[in-house]
């Protein structure tokens, strides 16, 4: 059985025509790559402009009526250089005139948007001799702007079932009626997930950048390691903590699917980059960490009471509160007659004061609350934890010699993460504490 | 100004006349011991009854029309040979008819069991030639059974604001209409605090068969230390934990009030015992650890759902439907698409199918719910650990060198204790590796 892999190729991937050269050449390497999914052309050098900054530069230009084709002639010269320099024969001029017509006549602001990549989409398709699919008959919006999943599915796979290697330009889709709507920034990812689906691929290739992801954040540890694997429960918490360059939404429609994420680099086309699957099966060793993430501004709501823990109830009713202010829990360490939250600040900021009081009215009489800000949360995950009765000493031992004062701790709701709380100075140096104790 | 010390003593310090004279020489040591609340007479020796056991006995034998005499001489033989022993002049031996005639007279259960310190204070007043309290004079319940404490406050103060050195048996008091009402087991400990409370006294001394409280159990750690001094909240953390020999409503009358307890032993009256305050104040140094305590038989309710940290309100649906069932939680580690609900097994084993199918509803076509049993809690408690930041290292370190597996940590609530969650196999030898540890 041949195997069948869709791709997609992030903006830096596509930004200019000896990138183009590449994605074909990365193509034509394995040929079971059969579908792509292409981003807009972004930045080519570190001070340029992504296709789709312009547009919505383009878009705020018009509807303040104001001229906007001075810009737009930037968009025009990325496409036609591109189509120059490839020698393609697709009416790209015509198709800039349209776009360009169609932000003068108030098209909508994700029509616009969208634009980078349905252009794009026809470049490539064209260089490649693929099939171009338009998105909008593909990918499906409910009227409210979310995606409808079912009908998307259908769509694809009724499209795509003959097998013909096809190009679907990401980021967009429309609702019934036709209107194009967008996914949010960086939604061609969930583009490619969802053409990965609609064709049960074998893996799902998100082709960027960098060579996958890295153990740690680079701007906190020198040089951090490549995660080689890495599974999407793992990577949820990782990502949670900040530290992904997979949009969030295009990891579940492959996860339930069981179709594994290849993460590579277009410009280092051997490099396997980083797998994400379900499981990470058949390892001859798996590291007993995958990696490192967290975030600074954490705030802890400590409330204590009295015989608390003999009164049934009195932790939803915590949660409750903080429910009808929209303020989500990271984590909630118990003791006996005490009980912290532990929020983003920026969350409880706005309803700081009228929280506490009515939590001190919940305690009143015999109990306190108070909130204690600047905490940093990291989380250092790994599914190697589990198999490793020493992890959270060796863990602890490295904060330790860095003298460094643990103030939370929760480990047990997942087996592959444990969950420090620090001062936020100490935030930096608890992240290469650990990331040195397991990775060297 | 002088010290004003209440003093409580416990069944078996009060066995047999030997005791008595005990607690005579103990209070004569120290003439600001102005207050006793006696217990019944306790076990003399191993295989001995306790005076509210037989009590209770008769009670039941009184109730289903048997002949309870013959057990009532038991308890008439064991005040009289104090009395006589002692040579006191109360007549006792009146007092005894009533309480037989008491029971023969379907007098209520309450106030059968009451009669044991009923009758001890009546001795004890008699030998140390002060002045006698009945109970139902000062200590007052509401009509639903539970303690009417603003009232109590008001009548024992008032009674004993003359200052005159007064005997309050323990265990018992009186509803409005004169209707006897004791508290749960052990409840003469409830008495003292109140007592303790009503005269303001500087120190509440609780004068047991033990030199205060054990670093750990004796049943697994040989030889364990004794807690010199620990705070209420160290204390609330252990004895939920099992580890206490003082009745938990005992502590909050002085706790509040600011009053400190001391755990004594009569049989070493010259060892400092316990000393339980609200800040440990003025500590040359300070142990890291105070004690350890732990329990067998948790569950462990894993409730997976996709997105779960997206969904505001998830937290608090789970807590709602546990509180239904009237089951609290101890602990609630929380990842991001995960959470477990710690409670205790016995709590969750009445409705257990009924709870899983109800929370598989709320996780329904996105999560899974799965109950992991035979998991034991493990607290190891210190007000030392928030000024030492390796603690977390070393008890970790410990118990990887023991090859035990972390199930759980939850640490940060009140910041003196780590708790940690083992497999029931490993929780003897997680209590010795910590104690180990910290204690030698």
């Amino acid at each position: 059985m041949l195997e069948c892999i869709v791709t997609k190729f992030g903006g830096s991937s596509l930004a200019n025509d000896e990138q183009f050269r590449k994605v074909r050449s990365i193509l034509e390497l394995e040929p079971t790559r059969q579908y792509l999914v292409p981003s807009a052309p972004g930045k080519r050098f570190p001070s340029d402009d992504k296709v789709t900054d312009l547009l919505y530069a383009c878009y705020d230009l018009a509807s303040s009526g104001k001229d906007y084709e001075h810009l737009f002639v930037r968009i025009r010269e990325r496409y036609l250089s591109i189509a120059q320099q490839l020698h393609l024969k697709v009416d790209i001029e015509a198709a800039l005139d349209e776009v360009s017509r169609g932000i003068g006549e108030d098209k909508s602001r994700d029509w616009v948007a969208s634009r980078g990549e349905y252009l794009c989409g026809l470049l490539i398709a064209d260089y490649l001799g693929w099939r171009f699919v338009d998105a909008v008959e593909g990918v499906r919006f409910h009227d409210d702007g979310t995606l409808d999943d079912e009908k998307t599915q259908e769509l694809l796979s009724g499209i795509l079932k003959d097998g013909k290697p096809s190009v679907v330009p990401g980021f967009y889709g429309a609702r019934a009626d036709g209107e194009v709507v967008t996914f949010s920034r960086g939604g061609s990812d969930i583009t490619g997930a969802l053409v990965a689906r609609a064709v049960n691929a074998d893996v799902y290739e998100n082709w960027t950048d960098v060579s996958g992801f890295l153990m740690a954040d680079p701007r906190i540890v020198e040089n951090p390691a490549e995660i080689s694997s890495i599974t999407y429960k793992e990577l949820r918490e990782l990502s949670h903590m900040g530290a992904s360059v997979l949009h969030e939404d295009a990891m579940f429609p492959v996860h339930r699917a069981g179709i594994p994420t290849n993460i590579r680099n277009t410009n280092k086309p051997y490099h396997p980059g980083t797998l994400i699957s379900r499981n990470a099966p058949n390892e001859a060793s798996v590291p007993t960490i995958t990696g490192i993430a967290g975030h600074k501004g954490y705030s802890v709501i400590y409330v204590e009471k009295n015989m608390m823990n003999s009164e049934v109830g009195f932790g939803r009713k915590v949660l409750a509160l903080l429910e009808e202010y929209g303020i989500s829990f990271e984590h909630m360490p118990t003791g006996i007659d005490s009980m912290c939250v532990v929020v983003k600040s920026e969350l409880l900021a706005p309803h700081r004061d009228e929280v506490i009081s009515r939590m001190e009215k919940l305690v009143e009489g015999s109990g306190s609350v108070a909130v204690n800000d600047n905490m940093s949360i990291i989380a250092t995950v790994g599914r190697g934890m589990v198999h490793n009765c020493g992890t959270a000493a060796r863990l602890f031992s490295a904060m330790s010699r860095a003298r460094i004062n643990v103030r939370m701790i929760d480990q047990g709701s997942s087996e592959l993460s444990i969950i420090v709380g620090v001062n936020d100075s100490d935030f930096e140096a608890t992240v290469r504490a650990i990331y040195h104790e397991f990775v060297g």
